[in-house]
């Protein structure tokens, strides 16, 4: 056996609580180890010496160097102590918080076995309801529909349809939303997520001058509220942006600092080295290094009061569903937990999306998000869609992967999706290939969290990096191919179905094609997808099939 | 090189901050990995792609497995982005997000470099200043000593001396440690942990029906005062124990519950089944399985809100210095980060010390508490000095296995001990052989982190388990061992040192017998212990010796 491959930690993706009563214990091992068994040896912690009960562990996952067995248990006594007893051509070992041992000596475990000391309800990750049968839709708002016919267009300085430049201005705005909300409900999506809308001189407002503020170009606070309330009639719920790591440099209170500087009651609400932030000589911490967007410093705490209370009054006044927080890994986790009990109190099932583009165990434990948008799987997806450096087995290696990264509860409300305002889209990534970015939905889709859609990915919009990943949504139909739409429009309605939302997942390969296999109750369903280049298992090349039927629970 | 081995976790205890512009890094690989360097690739996570640097990284700590490799880095930018680059035989491998990999390609970093997002200052853990120096002294009030000789002692039931029975009442109380204070400044201590010191029916006193009393056996509230502002004239700082998972079942709220059941205000401050709670069906959770100690529902905001009051008020009432966590692993998360960030905003130096046996990471990444009991050093020191399980590279292994479960700055502040009241005492573990005990006391003294003995230890008070280890202390000096008591005086003493406090450590074995060496500055500090059975590296069995001298910085 491996040992350098066996990881179990405590309180952590590899322990958690599903329930009240009800936890997931996970341990790896190496995927080589073909003839071990491994058991959990569990009981209450009080009584572990002298009561437990042994069950056996099956590996559900497999990544590139490893498996990783899952048991869930339903517990009497939710303080829980356990162990693993690991089985090997006769042999039998322990892996306790010692590591692994040739024996172990019970009456002494109370020092050494792993432990869920309880399951305490304020420390649980709930499941916001609605996010693992989500499928969003996230609008660019200048760029998706011009609804506000007798407003103001002389900011606009581009005509619709043209390439977009950085310092576009193409009109689009709430009204064009409200417009298109019909149009969103045929596509089957139940809920949008709207880069920034507040007050703004960029065409993206992710530098904000005025969080209170509907940006005139986009549309007032009625038009906003009434935004929500259609939607809402349609069953879509609507999450907006919070850029709180950063803000404008034309926002009130940095300019008071511009002009006063230390003598600013703001001065501290940003993070300047010397008497004055001078933009010239950068002396202040700002976004990446754009000295136009200084850093809210959020561990003053005016500053978490003052975005607090921005926070909730969007959920006060026009009833938003969610929150998706940019550039969320540089804010401090002390506000992001502040910011979740306060959301959560509010609004329960507000959903909280963090931008974090790496690992985000440490923000997904539950006292911060509840998601984060799933750009690991973006990548994964353009290796093996677009790039052709995953074979059928290594995407299915990296998905499990993936999956091992958080737990059942986060994975189920995870943003999965395929490109975004930040990223090149999936149709120009696969070189103009629908079959390609049909399959690459249906994997969306069927993959355990929520799906997000960019706009116009239903209508093979084309786009490299920013700008051009922003270009106008084309409205006129006669130049959509209705096929590739239709296809797009049945591929979301999985997401409606129990066993997507709900079901366990196994992905593997089987002769180069990804299979990922969902079951729940007595229902199978199993996704397939062939990249192999040629006709494989009677599915063509790039193309995907889906398969429901009865199927035993594994 | 052995991929299976390798381990990095990103904002965990593989990476984190130690100040406000300064990192450590830590990587696992196999220890048989003989043939590896390890570099760090490191620079802005905005200008990763174009700017970089790179270092070497050495290992520092080796487990019976696994080294670690660590770098402290100081940094201009705060946003770090980070691989690892390991050479193997003319060989180069890139781990990143992606694991191990031949080669990696620079242009996407950005989708799975390693990274520290920001250091946000509210999120880093700060060292309370004085634990890494602190010598504790544990006192179980009851049996320490008599002070007050006018009290009503009718509730003393044994003779000072006798053995104990878990129902037993000698009469020790808070003026018997004043008196006392005295002997406790020659002895070397600067800090007192007491046992529970509220009002509640035993000895013990875990079961405290009034948390804002003294109890009267133990004295008043100006007792107490006065204990410490007369331990503060000394330099020695006083921790009291916070039982705040569960109470006494006499605490008025719980007897209100008993009476009126789901009419009471304070139902939902237990956690209980059914209309009442009834003790003998034990309907409700409480301790262990101890019906008389209810457990508190701490998901309750009132319930907070009444433990952090008790928090604050001892500390601005008495100004205590710290708080000693009680069952604290079953408590919710949630609280102890209200309870930290209370109370350190009334005192920022106020130590707050869990009682987890278990590896505690998850309470101890800054937002919770700054230390825990180190059960896990005592288990390896009763294997190693004790139960003969361990060789002296045994030993080194695990105490570096252990230092490698938590941050550095964690490290500097946990609480070593040997024995406590809920253990054997150290000296009747050992056999009664006073070399190992002092060998024992050296390797707690020179070891990172604060140094806990529990009273009596160094008049080598004998004890097993409970009540057992809860002897009277003997006060008649003339049947102490001068010599021992002497030889531990002057052990304490070495925890004055900047090198113990701040020191670098490496701990390793030369010849099985065990090597802890310390750095700081230019001077070098080494702790030798020899309990291989014959004499070694000139050191007789059992004993030990401190080296210090001018030792380059490695």
């Amino acid at each position: 056996m491996n040992q350098y491959a066996l990881l179990h930690i405590p309180d952590s993706r590899y322990c958690f609580a599903v329930g009240r009563d009800e936890i997931v214990i996970r341990l790896r091992a190496a995927k080589d180890d073909r003839d071990i068994r491994v058991k959990l040896v569990y009981g209450a912690k009080y009584e572990y010496q002298t009561h437990r009960q042994t069950v056996e562990m099956t590996a559900h996952y497999e990544d590139n160097l490893y498996k990783y067995y899952e048991k869930r248990l339903k517990l009497e006594d939710v303080r829980l102590a356990y162990i693993f007893q690991i089985e090997e051509n006769c042999k039998t070992y322990y892996y306790s918080e010692d590591g692994l041992t040739d024996t172990y000596h019970y009456p002494e475990a109370f020092y050494n076995f792993f432990q869920m000391p309880y399951i305490n309800e304020n420390d649980r990750m709930k499941i916001v309801d609605w996010m693992p049968g989500a499928v969003f839709y996230q609008i660019f708002v200048d760029r998706f529909c011009i609804g506000d016919e007798n407003k103001d267009l002389s900011y606009v300085n581009m005509h619709w349809g043209d390439l977009p430049t950085p310092k576009s201005f193409a009109g689009g705005d709430l009204r064009g939303i409200i417009k298109r909300l019909d149009y969103l409900q045929e596509l089957g999506i139940n809920a949008i997520y709207l880069t920034p809308i507040f007050q703004s001189k960029s065409n993206h407002k992710y530098d904000i001058e005025d969080y209170k503020k509907i940006d005139p170009m986009f549309g007032t606070l009625e038009d906003f509220k009434e935004l929500v309330k259609k939607a809402h009639e349609k069953g879509i719920r609507i999450v907006l942006d919070a850029v709180f790591n950063h803000c404008s440099m034309e926002m009130k209170q940095f300019a008071d600092v511009l002009e006063k500087g230390k003598k600013s009651p703001y001065y501290h609400w940003f993070l300047i080295q010397g008497d004055y932030p001078k933009p010239e000589e950068m002396n202040y911490e700002c976004f990446a290094s754009c000295n136009y967007m200084p850093k809210l410093n959020t561990a003053n705490e005016e500053v978490q009061d003052f975005l607090l209370d921005i926070a909730l009054y969007w959920i006060r006044e026009a009833d938003i569903d969610g929150w998706r927080l940019d550039v969320s890994d540089e804010v401090s986790h002390d506000f992001w937990r502040r910011f979740r009990r306060e959301v959560k109190a509010e609004k329960e099932d507000c959903a909280i999306i963090g931008e974090n583009w790496h690992d985000a165990y440490t923000y997904l434990m539950g006292d911060q998000y509840d998601s984060i948008m799933n750009y690991a799987f973006t990548k994964a997806c353009l290796d093996y869609f677009a790039h052709d450096n995953f074979s059928g087995e290594q995407m299915a290696e990296k998905l499990n992967n993936i999956l091992m990264r958080n737990t059942l509860p986060v994975n189920r409300m995870m943003l999965n999706l395929l490109d975004s305002h930040d990223t090149h889209r999936i149709f120009t990534e696969v070189g103009g290939d629908k079959d390609k970015v049909l399959s690459a939905i249906a994997l969306e889709v069927i993959f355990p969290g929520a799906t997000c859609l960019y706009y116009g990915t239903e209508i093979c919009m084309e786009g490299g990096y920013d700008p051009d990943s922003r270009r106008c949504f084309n409205w006129d139909r006669q130049q959509w191919d209705r096929g590739f739409f239709e296809e797009v429009r049945q591929l979301l309605r999985y997401k409606r179905k129990d066993i997507v939302q709900k079901g366990d997942v196994r992905i593997y390969a089987v002769d180069e094609v990804l299979h990922v296999e969902r079951r729940y109750e007595k229902r199978k369903l199993i996704l397939r997808i062939n990249m192999t280049g040629e006709e494989r298992l009677g599915i063509a090349s790039g193309k995907y099939t889906i398969e429901e039927g009865e199927g035993k629970t594994s």
